[in-house]
């Protein structure tokens, strides 16, 4: 609890309207995309680096910590304030500065709707290609802190490809500006990077220059249905053989299949053991058609019992539908859902669906994948009912095991949503100790205090941080990792 | 220097055949691509992860600097042992240990040379675009140790967007092990692309995991002379306006032209401003003919005075002579050579070029101008004969000046080189006071003895850096920056 008097001076700082500290208001700061709520302290809502900044020297002389937040949208509890204290949530820092044709980037403030963005900058023919399945809501800022990914990373790259700079602020209120619309730069330590990904832990990112590409003028899209598992991600290798690097290559297994198909009568073979969506850009309407004929014949060369190629962009938009439509499905199905996003070698793809499917079965719990072929990153959803007894410990035993078995094929716990609180106690076992030790080193250094996010990323003592997760879990409303 | 007992305790890890300690054997270990010389005390050549981590455990409990050495090409002084100590050369780690069609990606130990891994990976249909001018004799690991790119860059990113894992042996000796065959990883911070561009300084890269692409199958070539250099800048920004990304931008001022011109009589136009070197690469033929063919047109639009088109691979390498044969020429030239490395927004290349131009002309010196003019990062190289009296101050002068204009047009110091010895005095103004603590701060969380690459990328007091490496520059033999 902050007293009457700390209130007052963050009052000062950035208004009185932006100090939220009445228990209805805190409501908005206390959940994300995994659900379970804590209310924070107080929540403010700054207008500038400079106001964030002020803030953050205050909170850090004060010893309060501070939970930064986009669109609150995480989806490894990255964003709740488990410990409580100040969120700072930047969604006021909306403005989109700059669209820099010339220099083919942009200026942009972090609170700033990756969608929104992704609409202008396509409005003016440029192409910002990271597109995390939650892009209506979070915000480009909360993007940086996750490294967040999409369907379109496998040829594109992720959020750590796209930026050129970064204005931050450090736990004592010091401003970081690094980089600057400059598409090479290692002078000195690449500190962008390692801001990146770092969840909250190390700063506030309050404003970025973000890479653009052009436009690709023409994109075709093509599904394939797969009797065998092992066919579809024959399919996978077999399109990189050819030598194409494809804009999308999505997986969905059988049991994601059924419930997609079960919500929607798409008209979806849901006796099939996997379907890829595969997906072609470029500039040139020739050359992209037959890439995409190119991999609908690789995927009918591997065993693929049906390929459509979409026609025109209504068909196209067809063909999108069923993954587009995971999310809702998969909320329908049980009143609960543990949403993962292991990442495995490319290779290793139907090992991993083969074994959480075992997972599923040795735990009795229903586990649909679904997920970025291409990129060996896949979501495994675990579907529950927490009123049913003993399925809370099966969850946790079960999401256990997919851990561990995406680090047994050589794989590791998350591509691009975070360790958050979900995955903390797995950090250790999946990066080794000097790993972790060296992280432990720069959070140290950066945030003596360990005000900044407090309880994310790094394990602590005591108890199992997935099972106080989950049972924290309410009923779903219907979101889904990307 | 290290006693008997310290170079027997060397000789018991790696074998006596790979300690050296002789004069004349250290020579070898003396110098880097910038030529002024000093030896180490001993050089170890090891033969495993292993034996590098023995090896710095020992220095670290003695007390001895290490520097690591990979090609021994470095640009920036980054390779050479000013102070003396340990260099750990990785020349003898240098297998490809898997070249992994699935997984698009290949595991290799440092000292793997970079032309010949991309030789071996294109024979298999595969392609790793970083391409240093240096790569006939700079090693993967010194690539990663500077971060390097090369004239494809603009299209395909630099060394760190091509790293997915890596093994660095710290200060202290112990191993850390990051990443894996993983084309997404947000498990932690990621400690990977803060060794990559640390240029030695905190710890050293032994093996590495690399990202392929599939090799695209077709490539085409122009050349465009510009008797303007500001229509040749807007061509640049034309072709991108044209939605098209290429796979090399590459700009020629006149000065460089000439120089070129002058040595090699390849029928170049030496009274045109500047030329551009096109290429785009891609799966199509006719598309990507159709967009070299756009390309020429926005060149011709803005005011190029010839544009020629390769119509096969001997036309292409035709026009590639005259970028690559810059190196030799300026040789030639005047006796010595400072070559730097600025990089600006896009939008500034004719600005920073003109710029350089003043500097030259206030300081009495020729500084021919070229780099990748889509990235803007340009290599004024100052050539000069420090025989003349006054010169060396003057060089000291215009080469301050240079950075300085750099950094006035929001632009950086290094884009591919590195700080090493020759940019140290100038990184706080670069990077700004917060950032350069930050990195100290990094410095000494993973190096709190200051034994790794001393003296490089941090400034040091006493004197300027820039005038005591130039005062140790010998006549130059050909090597220029990339």
């Amino acid at each position: 609890m902050l007293t009457e008097t700390q209130l007052n001076q963050l009052r000062a700082i950035v208004g009185p309207q932006n100090v939220h500290s009445a228990p209805a208001e805190l409501i908005a700061y206390s959940y994300d995309g995994t659900h379970p709520q804590h209310p924070p302290d107080v929540a403010v809502t700054p207008a500038t680096t400079e106001e964030v900044s002020a803030v953050m020297r205050f909170a850090y002389q004060e010893g309060i910590p501070i939970i930064g937040r986009g669109g609150g949208t995480s989806l490894s509890g990255g964003a709740i304030p488990l410990t409580g204290g100040l969120v700072l949530a930047l969604t006021r820092m909306n403005r989109i500065l700059e669209i820099d044709h010339v220099n083919t980037c942009a200026v942009v403030e972090a609170g700033v709707i990756n969608g929104e963005f992704q609409a202008r900058v396509e409005s003016e023919g440029l192409f910002y290609p990271p597109d995390p399945s939650s892009l209506a809501q979070c915000t480009l800022g909360g993007n940086v802190a996750c490294c967040a990914g999409g369907p379109r990373c496998l040829k594109y790259g992720v959020t750590k490809d796209y930026v050129l700079g970064l204005t931050v602020v450090l736990a004592s209120g010091e401003v970081l500006e690094w980089g600057g619309k400059l598409f090479k730069n290692v002078t000195g330590y690449n500190l962008a990077q390692l801001f990146i990904g770092s969840e909250g832990t190390l700063g506030v990112v309050t404003r970025i220059i973000l890479r653009l590409l052009p436009l690709p003028k023409v994109r075709s899209t093509a599904v394939a249905f797969f009797p065998k598992l092992d066919d579809a991600a024959a399919s996978v290798v077999g399109v990189m053989a050819e030598g194409i690097l494809p804009a999308t290559l999505e997986i969905m297994d059988q049991a994601t299949i059924s419930v997609v198909e079960q919500y929607l009568h798409l008209g979806l073979p849901t006796d099939v053991e996997a379907l890829l969506l595969l997906e072609q850009d470029g500039n040139d309407q020739g050359a992209v058609e037959r890439e995409v004929a190119a991999m609908a014949e690789v995927c009918r060369k591997h065993g693929a019992s049906e390929v459509r190629v979409a026609k025109d962009a209504a068909e196209r938009n067809d063909l999108w539908r069923a993954r587009r439509s995971i999310s809702g499905a998969l909320g329908r199905y049980r009143p609960s859902k543990l949403g993962e996003d292991i990442v495995v070698p490319r290779g290793q793809v139907p090992a991993m669906v083969r074994r959480i499917k075992e997972i599923g079965q040795e735990y009795g719990l229903s586990i649909p994948v679904f997920g970025h072929a291409g990129d060996g990153n896949l979501h495994p959803n675990i579907l529950f009912d927490m009123r049913v007894p003993g399925e809370l410990e099966r969850v946790q035993g079960a999401a256990a095991a997919i851990f561990r078995a995406a680090l047994s094929l050589g794989g590791t716990l998350t591509g691009e949503h975070g360790v958050g609180s979900l995955k903390k106690e797995f950090l250790e076992e999946a990066v080794g100790p000097v790993a972790l030790q060296i992280m432990r080193d720069i959070k140290s250094a950066l945030d003596p205090k360990g005000l900044l996010n407090p309880g994310k990323m790094f394990p602590t003592p005591g108890g199992s941080a997935l099972e106080s997760f989950l049972t924290a879990l309410p009923t779903l409303e219907g979101l889904t990792p990307g």
